[in-house]
C-alpha cells in the first residue's frame, strides 16, 4: 500500500441504502446470525467506497446469548438484557464457551467472507472489551454514568473481578477463533472505558484486558485496541496490549502519537459529524489528521468513533478517495 | 480558611431526603421560580454536610424561558424543548432580556440567600455556558451525539455564531446580574463542551466564552470555568476565561495542575460514583485528589461532576469532614 489504509467503524449501517434495504426484511441479530446476511452487508462498503478493509458486520453483544445473558434490541432503545448481572449468583451463572459451538455463524460468516474477499481486502474481526461489556449485563442496557457497574466495582471488587474474568476469558477465545476462522486483523472494542479515571483503569480493568491482548497478540495479526473518551488513558492502554491504538477525535492525534511513542501504531480520528460538514470544512479536518500523522509509519485513517446514520455514503466516498490521494507516497 | 475548601455540584438534590419531601409537593421548576423554596433548598446542603459555600438551587435552562424558548421536564427524560431551535427564523426569534425582568425570581433568591447566611458561607451563582444551552436548544433536549448541533455549526456557520452570541450576551448578562445581587463567586457550566474536538473549541467556542467572561472577571469575584470531558480542552479553556478551572475525575488532577500553570485555581475532581464506594476506597480517592494539589495554593475540592440521586448524604458529610482534617495546614 501506497498510500494511509482508510476504513470506517461502523461502514456497514443504516446510512447506506444497500443496508437499509436488508434490514427491511431482517432484524440487526437476524443478519448477525445468517452467515450469507452478515457477509452480504460486510461486503457493501467494501464495493461502494472502496476502503482498505472489510470489518465482519457482527454486535458486541453476540458473545451474552452463549453465556446465558440473552438480550433483544427495542425498537429505538438500544439493547436490552432480559436479565441483568448484578450479585454473585448471576456471575456465576455465566458460562465461558466454546465459539465454534456459541457462536459457529459469526465464524461462518468470517469463512465465507475469505472467500468473497478473495485476498483483495483484509478482514477485520471484533469483540466488545470486558468493561464495556459488563456495563451493559450489570446496567441491563445503555447507560448515562454507569452507576450500577462502577458501584458493583467499588462495593464487591471481587464480583468484579469474577465477572471481568469470565468475559475476558470468553473475549479471549472470541477473538482467537475469529483469527482462527481467517480473521487477518481484530479490533478490541472497549467503547464505553472513557467513564473510567486512571486509577479505576489499573485496579480494574487493565489485568483483563492484558490478558486477552497478550495472547490475541501472540496470533501475529494486527491488533487495534479502541475506546472513546479515553484520552487519559492512552499509555494505559497501550500497556495493557495491542498492535494499533484507536483514539477518538476528542485527543488531537499529534499528542496521541507523541504519548504513545514507536512502539505502536495509532488509528483515527476524525469526528464522525464532520463527514456532514460541506467539503472544504471535510477536506481541512482530514488534512489536520493527516498532518498529525505525517511523519508517522503505521496511521490507519478511520473515524472517531462510528457512522452515524444520517451520514452521507457520498461523504464517507469522498474520504476514502482524498485520503489516498493527499497521503500517496 | 485554614483547610482545602469544599463544596459539591448538586449539593442540593434528589440525594437528600430534605430535598425529597421539597420535591413532593412542588416541581422543579416551581422550587427554581420561588425564591423562599429555592433558597430553603440551597441551605439544606449547607446545614447538613457542612461545606465551604452554597450554591443556589436553579437550573441552567433557566434563561430560555424568556429568551423565547420554553421547556418543562418530562417525566424521567429530562428536559424538552417546545420549539427546537434550528434555522435563522428560530434563532432570530430568540431575545435578549434584561435579569432583573426575565429572570427576577432567581435574584431575589440570591439575595435572600445572602441574608439567611448572613455573612457566615459565601454563595455561588452560575450559568450554562453557550454551547451546553445551544445543545438543548437545537436537540430539543438531551442528546447522544450532538448530530444536529455539530450539523449546523459545521454547515451554517453563520447561524451558529448568531446563536452563540445570543447566548452569549444572555449569559453574561444574567452572571452580570447575580453577582450585582450578591452571588459572592460565579460557575459557568460547559457541560458538555467535551463532545468537541479542539479546532472547533476554537473555531465555534471560545470567542463566545470570552465574551462572557472577559467581562464577567472584572466584576472581582471567583470565575469558576467548569466542563466534562475536557482533557483536551484545558488550556483553550483557561484561555477563554476563569479563575478557577473545574476539572471532571477523567483528567488526573497533577495533570490538570502543571497543564494549566500557576495563573489559575482549580476545582475537582473525585468520580461522583467514588461516594457509593466503601469507606477505605473512598479515602484512599479523596487522598489521592488531595495530593495531587499538595503544593498548589489555590485548589477547591469538588466531585467530577453532580452528586448522583442515589448517593448517601453520610458519604458527602463524611468527604467534607475528611477532606477538612487531612488538609488542614
Amino acid at each position: 500500500m501506497d498510500a494511509t489504509p482508510v476504513w470506517f467503524m461502523r461502514q456497514a449501517g443504516r446510512y447506506m441504502a444497500e443496508y437499509r434495504a436488508v434490514r427491511k426484511k431482517h432484524t440487526l441479530l437476524e443478519i448477525c446470525r445468517q452467515p450469507e446476511l452478515a457477509t452480504e452487508v460486510t461486503l457493501q462498503p467494501v464495493r461502494a467506497l472502496g476502503v482498505d478493509a472489510a470489518i465482519l458486520f457482527a454486535d458486541i453483544l453476540l458473545p451474552l446469548e452463549p453465556m446465558g445473558a440473552p438480550f433483544e434490541f427495542a425498537a429505538g432503545e438500544g439493547p436490552v438484557i432480559h436479565q441483568p448481572v448484578r450479585e454473585a449468583a448471576d456471575i456465576e451463572r455465566l458460562r465461558l464457551f466454546d465459539p465454534e459451538e456459541g457462536l459457529p455463524h459469526v465464524l461462518q460468516a468470517i469463512r465465507l467472507l475469505r472467500k468473497e474477499l478473495d485476498g483483495k481486502t483484509p478482514l477485520i474481526g471484533f469483540a466488545g472489551a470486558p468493561f464495556t461489556l459488563a456495563s451493559y449485563l450489570v446496567e441491563g442496557g445503555k447507560s448515562s454514568h454507569y452507576a450500577l457497574t462502577k458501584r458493583l466495582m467499588y462495593r464487591e471488587p471481587e464480583l468484579w473481578h469474577a465477572l471481568m474474568h469470565k468475559l475476558s476469558e470468553v473475549v479471549r477465545r472470541y477473538l482467537r477463533a475469529q483469527i482462527a476462522a481467517g480473521a487477518q486483523a481484530v479490533q478490541l472494542f472497549d467503547s464505553w472505558i472513557g467513564a473510567l479515571g486512571q486509577s479505576d483503569y489499573v485496579e480494574f480493568i487493565k489485568p483483563h484486558v492484558r490478558h486477552i491482548l497478550s495472547d490475541v497478540e501472540k496470533a501475529g495479526v494486527p491488533v487495534i485496541h479502541f475506546g472513546t473518551g479515553t484520552s487519559n488513558l492512552l499509555e494505559l492502554q497501550r500497556d495493557a496490549g495491542g498492535t494499533v491504538i484507536g483514539v477518538d477525535w476528542r485527543t488531537p492525534l499529534a499528542d496521541a502519537i507523541a504519548r504513545l511513542g514507536d512502539g505502536v501504531a495509532v488509528q483515527g480520528n476524525l469526528d464522525p459529524l464532520v463527514l456532514d460538514a460541506p467539503r472544504p470544512l471535510l477536506s481541512r479536518r482530514v488534512d489536520e489528521v493527516l498532518a498529525a500523522a505525517s511523519n508517522r509509519l503505521g496511521h490507519v485513517f478511520n473515524l472517531g468513533h462510528g457512522i452515524l446514520p444520517e451520514t452521507s455514503p457520498d461523504a464517507a466516498k469522498f474520504v476514502v478517495d482524498y485520503v489516498h490521494e493527499r497521503s500517496r507516497r
